[in-house]
């Protein structure tokens, strides 16, 4: 550590007061996209934060909730960019929270809030992080471009088109993602790809009402009709039937696959949260992690006709379900659903109707950018351990918006641990994560 | 016509106020066996009220709801008996009704009430029908056996036991079932069958709780694998794929299958109610009623996961579905059940949890049997026009424990038309058909 660092870490543990209470003034204005409570305040909120931290920003109107950009320039020619996001996922269930959501609980060692983590407190890190650079070396190395958006939490709808309109405005070199979390054990991580994603409802209507079952041999039956263009998408082995599917999977290299190999056990995990005894195909071990690169077809839920207690002898007249694929690079959510399409229409399926929720892109960064490498020792440095690098998670993001559009890497250090309960009651984080984190980032800031 | 049969009608018509008031006493006290409201009170107003005609009843206990058995000795050796139930379906939706469902209104032409129809008015007409016979012959050519149950409306489960359990108390040579109708156009009809029915729920639980969808590559989901079970059961033509399914399934023969050509055209009907362009298989004409003869297997509904708008992105841990096959003459249910746990557990599909909602077995009485010609002939004496005559519905009801267990023939002539709403708001009788319906029950009692 050279003394550029030890005056880096010293001015963010000495100024640490300042940052939780802008973590609860963040937190105190709810800010909800599902609903819209508060999002346009809480737009407001964060471009003033960013003005007082002497961030010029612009509040850009979209056609869902407001986007903010700030932009700082520095001494040399790179740009470094913040994604991060202002809207919170709602609160409820309201009584499981031990304090309420949005009157922030600060103790000793954490603070309390819907948004404390997810992503409210990551952004204040980023802010803190920039003062520290700027208290200690009095001018930037690099541009900072600060990008916030309010609708994460709904699928960020519109995210990617403000992206390709204001390239220039945003143009970087490498990004630092929303959020980040250190594994079980203070182990920290960095998982480098996202899985895209195309969230679709297929809908079926077979008839004006439901009729009586003494009917079933003539009347057809909407969720016969729904199962069977289910049961057409996948074998028992959980192999994808649509043609073409897997055309534009690129398979993962040997390094990749590895590359999980140190991270910790999954298996016990997942058997003991879940309470099962076999995955699917029998996957066990290290195969557990591998098989992200699987892209999947998941029933996320499925209704029709009579669900109550006892019996009720209808056909019903209509069937829906919700499916969400996850996608691996290179796919494509637009070229899925027309085969999609195309698969239902040649198997006699014209009718069953596709309305799409949601897409987003895959998008990976590789493993040996120099950005991770920077931010892996810059992990070392401040937790004492080699960063765990996967090479991809199971879930999606908008990074492909930033990362993909932009060309450019996309890391995740943060100021989470495995258990901040984001999207649940009593969601917090630990001060000393937010210390450790915003070092961290404070250290990829000074060397980008 | 003879001069008893102008007796018998002579009376029917002058006391018709006498059995209005009674049909509106009956209706006035719910009987919901769905909910168990008002059940047993009404299961006493029918002891009274057979008692006040004359005829010597118990209540008997059950399982379930109280069975009454009524008896009259008459001249003769042979035994006609009765088949009612005094219980009645839910009357919700209320506000659809123009009344109140237990405020029987009544107007010129007709009852309003909820059991007008189903099954209390048909009930009523068995009693005005011994009346007019005791009145007009001073004793009956027959003994006469009244047997109402309480669980109709929710799938007699005790009365098969019942029946067995009390034969020689039961013991008749022919029976009028519960309830009948005249089809569109006032045209009597006698339909001479029911079918069997097995209603089932599969039930499928894969993990404690649902899982986050970025897991759905090795985790199993709850959703698919019912999906696949029911796959397993049909083809795409509707065959039904459980090994053995149709093995005691007895062809129709081609007078029965000719019965139905003389019936009105079924697929205008259909067509215009349902909104339907196709039916099953591309059925059409007079195929649609001989197609009664093909057992069905029918997703009465499913659920599983999330069902509410939008997305929301998990891996279901449980999953439900209803479904009922509809037996045809021989078919067992209990049989049935047996080879589809069979089919299900050979298939790898021993996890998924059958649990049986209700079961009957099918039953017909022959189209020749006297009790049919005798039956037609009243109805023409009555209603001027020829029964139509049919061998099997698509329905279901315990016809099997009194027709089946004492091997005796069951015909259904009734007070009913094409449009009293049973199960529905609004439910009536008008009161000419329980006029004509009470004079043809009571000529089929005289030349017993």
């Amino acid at each position: 550590m050279n003394n550029f660092d030890t005056t880096i870490d010293k001015y963010i543990e000495k100024n640490i007061e300042r940052y939780i209470d802008e973590v609860v003034r963040l937190c105190s204005q709810p800010s909800v996209s599902s609903t819209g409570e508060g999002v346009v305040d809480c737009a407001n909120l964060v471009g003033e934060l960013l003005s007082e931290h002497g961030i010029e920003n612009t509040i850009f109107k979209t056609d869902g909730n407001p986007i903010i950009v700030g932009r700082v320039q520095g001494a040399g020619d790179k740009t470094l960019l913040f994604y991060n996001h202002y809207d919170v996922q709602p609160p409820e269930p309201l009584d499981l929270w031990l304090s309420p959501p949005f009157e922030p609980r600060v103790t000793d060692d954490a603070i309390y809030a819907r948004g404390a983590k997810d992503d409210k407190g990551e952004f204040v890190s980023r802010l803190a992080a920039y003062d520290a650079i700027m208290d200690t070396y009095e001018e930037l190395p690099c541009n900072l471009v600060f990008l916030l958006e309010g609708e994460e939490e709904s699928g960020s709808p519109n995210i990617a088109k403000f992206v390709r309109e204001h390239e220039d405005l945003l143009k970087a070199n490498g990004a630092i993602w929303e959020e980040g979390k250190l594994e079980y054990g203070d182990q920290p991580s960095l998982l480098l790809g996202v899985r895209g994603v195309l969230y679709i409802e297929l809908l079926v209507n077979k008839m004006k009402i439901d009729a009586h079952s003494g009917y079933a041999h003539i009347l057809p039956n909407a969720a016969w009709h729904l199962n069977r263009a289910l049961a057409l998408l996948k074998d028992n082995e959980d192999n994808i039937l649509i043609p073409g599917f897997y055309d534009n999977v690129r398979q993962p290299t040997n390094e990749e696959l590895n590359a999980f190999d140190a991270w910790p056990d999954l298996e016990t995990d997942l058997r003991t949260q879940f309470g099962i005894d076999k995955f699917i195909n029998g996957v066990s071990g290290n195969q557990l992690r591998y098989a992200v690169f699987n892209p999947t077809c998941n029933i996320a839920g499925f209704g029709s006709g009579y669900q109550g207690p006892g019996t009720k002898t209808i056909i019903p007249a209509k069937a829906k379900a919700k499916v969400d694929f996850r996608l691996v690079p290179d796919q494509d959510p637009e070229d899925i659903l027309r085969k999609l399409r195309k698969f239902l229409d040649v198997n006699g399926f014209e009718d069953v109707e596709i309305n799409v929720l949601g897409k987003m892109w895959p998008f990976t960064t590789p493993m040996d950018d120099p950005l991770v490498r920077l931010t892996a020792e810059a992990g070392f440095e401040v937790y004492g351990k080699q960063t765990l690098i996967g090479p991809l998670s199971g879930g999606s993001s908008p990074a492909y918006a930033v990362g993909g559009f932009m060309d450019i890497p996309v890391v995740n250090p943060g100021i989470g641990y495995w258990d901040n309960r984001s999207h649940a009651p009593n969601e917090h984080i630990r001060i000393k994560d937010f210390i450790n984190g915003t070092k961290q980032i404070a250290r990829i800031i000074s060397r980008f």
